[in-house]
């Protein structure tokens, strides 16, 4: 490849619903979809939800001459669920765990057993190095009491986080996945402005798809017009972002999307729309020297980063509102805990008394007995382990608690190296209906 | 400071043996920590094994003037008992979890109650940038049959991936920690050869400690003989590893260990001893320009490359030897489990015969149908946890043996850049005394 031409790298992403036994014509699908990849030969394939290590291997099967380079995200029993198919040699690759990802009880939700990660893979585009991400945060189910909001929360800080600090190494950068975030939500805000990630839809001036680029959409029919609710056409949840560097240039020819049926199919892919990105990536000649500040905090003008410290703070009192709730939680947790104990407690005391007055009657019928004491075990079994799961909860929120209240102090500390009298020094206000949190002088 | 002067830098570290109510004088040996680091006023504190928050938050408060800038690294129930405290700001920090840390069950050993992992915080030095990384690996408690060897390979690479991703930006990085692991051992090598960084102790001209530099000594009055047996002159597992980067030099000028004893008090600062290295920082002006390479690799000689390709195949090996052993217990529990469900089922039926046969007499005495009953859950639920946890154990060992593989690839790839007469071509063996485990060809 010449040194100067643009390499094109057309990047899909799909979230697969790939849950065996359970997703509606999962199998069907997954041939669709290997067909499908196999025809389109994108350079670049970003694959979340392949719940079953057999789907993946059926796929890097029939993806084996058209993909040769391939991954699959091993994580927790049931994995991470996210794959990378690619033209190009997989040098490195590196799975980060996020630390928090809804709660075990929540069963019908299911997200707690799917390790939901950000998958990393090192590629040689040409010259350039190519760091790609792929993830799946927490899905959102009630948009009007979103109990997971601070789990989703946590986990756009460490995606935004883990790009941030693995991708000074890398020439362009791209990142596709299900974020299960609106685009303006605070999440997403705080990805694309801490990191300098360009969202594919809004830079592209060539769209092929729904209106308003939307991924879940009234028409496929394995959506529920509730799933959507109150957004009649659909929403924006599922992204191809990507960033250059001082040493690379990259922007979005073209981005298309499904639009709920696959021509000559009953029924389309999967739950999702799939997005297929046009990248042109161009390497800059004369790259400035020595390290590439900007690459970290992309546009370190004063505006910027008075509004990046806005939505961290937004952020940090969302995570707050995490803690507060998870506190609470796990008093109840231990509050009941203690109730079965004293219910046991009792119980032995009662039929401990025949013992001393040794004429008395034993008051309990002995299955009686049992089952109460089997109760009170289950009451304190359960209430044991989730006082252990809210702790971790508890210190993993902390922990993105803490590493916040760094970056914003670091980030006053940036924006005391300009002249004061900017006009987006107000910008430090808390956000709008929000209980400004106190600025706690950094540790 | 001046741009040109070079940057001195004190670093410490301490493994704080801080198991409340276990560990001994735990309480006194912190308020003699703090003493002594007030006193010394190193320029970065990395502290291993802090596991109650209430130790940290007393060094924090003791610390607040001569160490202004400090994190708690939080994770899990326990936490991961790394704290870093710092005279210069911390601008960022990071996390990430190890995916393997022991068994539940070895509960004597208690590593995996604490979440073990590596620590990272973006440090301005002057005018350069320095990721200073926090780490405690697993421990070896028998060095002849080491149960717990794949386990530490693969926090060894973890850390090797998570410090060679993360750094691309910095000018030096500094490592300190609990390694767990002698100077030759297979993860120390990987560490090294794979990230570039030098041991202070082999690096610097001057120091004063233990003979060897052995950091876990029969002269310490909280290590029994039994630990460190057959060394009877202790073993170094405690490290300070340093790099820079074409940004900036860095070197050790002198390295001091504790020698099992502080003077004027009874017993000393843990069961570990203490390090400080004195390094130097020296940003190069006229630093080449772009990307920085070299740094991911630091001497990409074919030697050298040929090196790192027995060292992973090495790792690899160790790996799949821990995979075989995981793969064998998660049967073993698969099939208790299977026995303890007939158990139950053979129960189930005994008792229901007199259900049928109206006239039999109960063949049971309650008590013993209850117990044995009480036996056959407790067996079924005990080995549905360890298949969940050995299911989980299987799917990291072969997640880092996948990234192993691609990690060859790549390096295989690379050599094949250089003439093929070299002698390291040799080198392509694999070490002395194992079965050369196949080359896969990379996916």
């Amino acid at each position: 490849m010449a040194n100067m031409d643009p390499i094109p790298v057309r990047v899909f992403s799909l979230n697969c619903w790939g849950i065996r036994y359970l997703s509606k014509y999962c199998s069907q699908r997954y041939h669709m979809i290997g067909d499908m990849l196999c025809k389109e030969k994108h350079d670049i394939v970003l694959l979340q939800e392949v719940w079953s290590e057999k789907d993946y291997l059926f796929l890097k099967k029939k993806l084996s001459c058209t993909h040769p380079y391939t991954h699959y995200f091993k994580s927790g029993v049931i994995g991470s669920g996210l794959a990378i198919f690619s033209k190009y040699r997989i040098h490195d690759t590196l799975l980060y765990r996020y630390s928090l990802n809804g709660y075990p009880y929540m069963a019908h939700h299911g997200d707690w057993f799917g390790g939901k990660a950000v998958g990393m893979a090192v590629l040689s585009l040409g010259n350039l190095t190519a760091n790609v991400y792929v993830t799946h945060l927490h899905a959102e189910y009630n948009r009007e009491k979103d109990s997971y909001l601070a789990h989703r929360v946590v986990q756009a800080w460490e995606l935004q986080q883990f790009i941030r600090h693995t991708s000074a190494g890398a020439d362009v950068v791209i990142l596709g996945g299900d974020l299960n975030m609106h685009p303006q939500d605070l999440g997403n805000r705080l990805l694309r402005s801490y990191t300098g990630l360009r969202d594919a839809y809004t830079e592209t001036a060539k769209f092929d798809g729904c209106e308003g680029g939307v991924t879940l959409i009234a028409d496929n029919p394995f959506i529920s017009k509730k799933e959507i609710f109150p957004f009649e056409k659909g929403i924006r949840i599922d992204y191809v972002l990507f960033k250059g560097s001082s040493r690379a240039e990259i922007r979005c020819d073209s981005l298309s999307t499904t639009k709920g049926s696959v021509a000559d199919s009953p029924f389309p892919y999967s739950d999702h729309e799939a997005l297929t990105a046009e990248l042109k990536l161009d390497s800059c000649v004369s790259a400035e020297a020595g390290k590439d500040e900007a690459f970290k905090t992309p546009d370190s003008s004063a505006g910027n980063l008075a509004e990046l410290v806005d939505i961290v703070t937004e952020a940090r009192t969302e995570v707050k509102v995490g803690l507060h709730c998870a506190e609470r939680m796990r008093y109840t947790a231990a509050r009941t805990g203690v109730m079965g104990l004293a219910l046991l407690f009792l119980e032995l005391v009662i039929a401990a008394v025949p013992w001393f007055a040794l004429g008395a009657e034993q008051p309990f019928p002995q299955t009686s007995f049992y089952l109460l004491a089997a109760l009170c075990f289950a009451i304190l079994l359960t209430t044991s382990l989730l006082y252990i799961f809210y702790t971790i909860e508890i210190k993993s929120l902390q922990g993105a608690e803490d590493q916040m209240r760094l970056a914003v102090g670091s980030l006053h500390e940036k924006l005391r190296g300009f002249p004061v009298t900017q006009p987006h020094s107000a910008s430090l206000r808390s956000p709008e209906g929000q209980d400004p949190p106190a600025l706690d002088p950094v540790e």
